[in-house]
């Protein structure tokens, strides 16, 4: 996954454009069932209109000792959408168009879709802007209002049409952790998906943020309010930290029940693992809705209304690189994404297992002949198979169960496999 | 508010009689639309009988040293609903006649409604009663049962017959706290009402404790269950101590909620800003039904089971200058009535406003073009609409809205007026 | 009830076999009403079969040095159900049918009864086995395939068919608090009850643990399921300790109720008294269905779901005499039983009187004029009488009652009938 987030994570994105087509093409190698799909500019999505197609060819900032900064050197440099503009001004003039970091070591990420502006983002390794000096500014920028936003989903079908939704973002330039990790370990999952017959129907989607979810939900709000049992935004996958995750609107979903149960039974990461002793408890955090950011925003919505959570290592401007250049590859390992990767081939693991089930006899059954209980009595035996089989009343599923007696879900599963093989206890 | 106090303050009312009438009249001169009723001494109250009107002359108590007190002193000497009695006794027959505070140097306030008795009241200030002495008592009073007890009450009709009611007791003699505030604070609260139309009725009552509280239940209990939606009884509003509540019976009426909201995020009192950092974090006192006192036992009782709580400042019972002479003026101040008034009219500005409320779009609306949201993506921005927004789902009312975003019912309710200005949003 | 313990404490009862049968004539000899019931070897009870019956004659195990130890010495030195063995043979190979406890100076107690094994228990008080000693085993048991398992129950009428059940169990053998101690404080308990008419009917069932529970039930599933309202499995009674619960299965069962109910009032215990000041406050345990044990994981079983718990003082598995010859008669005493039957009859009274009651005045009633309020009002007043009154909504139970008070089940029923003979509540 490392090497497949270096490759996209040169490429400067937008909202629309040729490097989000370059990117979904590097996914389509991997992926070849993607569908690919667009809408035009102009086009409705709810209370929004897609915007113009925006074409980067050059942009430079030259002042009166030499060029300032190009969007060659560092596409961050651009402020995304900037519209064209050729003009000599004072420095006096151009400093509301100029955008610094609070860390000035570093060139902030700015956009401004929806209202007309240009701007340059600099860092402190840029010449400072003075006010009495006269400058160039040269962006040779185009707004294509017959242009596209481009988008692309793969749906894996299961034996069921209960649908698992995963979805993620491919509009920020150059950035590794927001969100080249979310594209590359999505794509890692659903390759994996591919590669075994499922019980539910798995439904990926890679789309600019906020105007592709809501084009999104335009095209298929019905068939996901019927279908989708639970729903994950992958944002900010790719460092070493704490897994996180953002609650539903009202946090109590399928999504936020199997959410917060992997949150609270995942590993530490290896960040903390080498801290030992000096840790508090936790190792995960959750957040509310009111933290929320990324494309939950859209799908749990009041009247989307999905069962949608957002997951995360270190969430979306929580992490000080968080939309700058230093967002690079070195904030991202490849012993991140796997953890990411692991961590949601366990939420499928659980969907596809859950469910609840019954005893078929009154009382204990006599695990002892079936090698699932000592039949000596004499010291501490291993209950583990009893109190599963316990709490199989129809009411405990799979988390329950995992939850009361502390085995894990792992075991649970397994457990209930081996007490249905011996007819023991039914699934509902 | 505290110079309508002082008026009311010397009155030496009782539960019936001459000077409840002065009250409710010196109420009636600031409302002229205040409806004055009674009822006949023998009249039945549910398990009560109204009892008869009591008048008193003159009472006096001296001593082998001469007066030891008079009703005319002080009124609180002589304990309410005394029987005419003329009579020369031992001290120590006297003995069970007299009454003393724990803190000697007050008066206390005594009563014996419903049981013929009578009994002075002393503080260290009279003579001590002496055991060989003898003494004259000469209370001439009168009970008669042909009599009237007084209350009254307004109606304020508002757009639709969902009722607000209010209710304090006008039956306590010369004691500032308790409750010379509650009617003075009940009457500027109706005062205030009266000066713009309103969407719920508002019923306010004026009448004696427990018995007053009773027939006006008898008589109007079927219109008050149909109606009432919130009711607050008033007792103890006029120190500058922290604000506090009873819970109803039940604990989850719509008025336990909105009086547990305001008493959540209501400002420090005075008293505490002064004491600065020093301070426990809690402001206010939220006691349960055991706890209860005041009219909230007749309204929120089992069968009447009206969504009914009771707000004060410091609670009675909880202040040293409780029931003895020693709740004076000096007890109340200008700025105690009026913080009680203010927390009043925020309750019933969240009860005016409150509602359910749903958005009109799928997913986030486009806030930016309303000037409701930063066009330019970089750095911090204010979310607040969003959040408001993002929360209007039909199920969240505005006392949610605010707990949740923790923005306050004040942002909340203009928020949802701007965005159902922008068509954004429409009332449930 | 410690001498009839110290007549039942010899006997070396089994799950089967003619020391249960001799038990249960002592119990008989005090419950003359008591129902003596069987099951054939090899019937089946849902998932299990009935074993055959088990009888010794003699077991003794000889070595190079003379004898180790014999059934006639103590009757925990022979595993439960052994096997007919005459044989000799090396240390090495005896091994394995030799059985020890963590603590090496006691007993522990074996069982196999459902898996052919024969076995030997030993303490350091007998000769320690040596792999290279010759040794010879005489084990003269039987196992008869047309046998019996023996139980008993008491059904004593109430007015009503609404059932409390209370069960015990009878095959452990000389162990004086699992189970004696159960044995013994239920018969105590069925004779108290058979003193005086009730509102429920009562059902004591004295039965093998697991096999006879499931015997039980397979007999009698449907009435159990019409009728019981509450059921106590009572387990280890006998010691000084605290009190604990094991929780049913939902932990929501009217026995769950009442049990903790009266865990969180019983007075501490003698043992903890003497400690003073240094304790706890806690003095009991509630332990949750992952620590259950007894019978309850047959009756509160997924399938079966009663609404049982089981109530112990020193719950089994957590005192360290527990399942070795350590639990002897020294660890009960008179006033360990007595504690526990106590409690229990704390239980059936809470059981026998609760309902919920309504008030049949509006408001509060007036108390006074019936002496349970004081008429005069002068300083603090005794509310207890208001308060039970204003909590009869015909919601609250005397539970809720008695813990929103803190009043206590006893003056709460004792108030509800002071309260209904005035004509002030009814119940419902």
């Amino acid at each position: 996954m490392y090497a497949f987030a270096s490759e996209l994570y040169p490429l400067p994105r937008s909202l629309t454009g040729e490097y989000v087509r370059q990117t979904l093409d590097k996914i389509q190698q991997k992926l070849p069932g993607l569908g690919r799909h667009n809408a035009n500019s102009g086009e409705q999505a709810f209370d929004w209109v897609v915007p113009p197609e925006w074409r980067v060819d050059s942009a430079t900032l030259e002042g009166p000792d030499g060029p300032v900064c190009s969007w060659e050197d560092n596409p961050l440099h651009l402020m995304g959408y900037s519209v064209p503009t050729i003009d000599t001004m004072s420095g006096e003039e151009l400093a509301r168009h100029i955008y610094a970091a609070p860390d000035p070591s570093v060139i902030p990420y700015t956009t401004s879709y929806y209202e007309s502006h240009w701007g340059f983002n600099l860092s402190d390794s840029q010449p400072a802007v003075r006010p009495e000096g006269r400058y160039h500014v040269d962006i040779r920028t185009d707004l294509d209002v017959h242009g596209k936003l481009d988008y692309a989903d793969l749906v894996i079908p299961g034996r069921e049409s209960s649908e698992v939704l995963f979805s993620t973002y491919t509009c920020h330039p150059n950035l590794a952790n927001d969100n080249v990790s979310g594209m590359v370990v999505q794509t890692a999952l659903a390759e994996w998906i591919l590669s075994e017959p499922r019980k539910h129907t798995y439904r990926f989607v890679w789309c600019p943020e906020t105007i592709g979810a809501l084009v999104y939900l335009q095209r298929h709000l019905g068939s996901l309010q019927r279908n989708v049992i639970a729903g994950f935004v992958l944002s900010c996958v790719g460092d070493d930290q704490n897994y996180s995750m953002v609650e539903s609107r009202t946090g109590r979903t399928y999504a936020d029940r199997v959410g917060r149960h992997v949150m609270n039974t995942w590993p530490r990461t290896m960040h903390y693992q080498d801290l030992a002793g000096a840790l508090p408890l936790r190792n995960h955090d959750i957040y509310n809705w009111m933290q929320r950011g990324s494309d939950e925003r859209q799908y749990a919505s009041p009247l989307a209304n999905l069962p949608v959570v957002c997951l995360s290592r270190s969430k979306f401007g929580t992490f000080p690189e968080y939309h700058t250049s230093a967002d690079d590859m070195s904030v991202i390992s490849a012993e991140g994404l796997q953890g990411s990767l692991d961590m949601l081939k366990d939420c499928v693991r659980i969907l596809e297992a859950n469910g609840r089930f019954r005893a078929k006899f009154v009382g204990d059954a006599q695990l002892g002949r079936r090698g699932l209980y000592p039949t000596l009595g004499h010291g501490v035996r291993d209950k583990r198979y009893q109190h599963v089989l316990s709490l199989s009343d129809g009411e405990h599923d799979v988390i329950d169960i995992a939850e009361r007696t502390g085995l894990g879900t792992e075991f649970v599963i397994e457990a209930l496999d081996t007490l249905r093989g011996h007819g023991l206890v039914e699934a509902l």
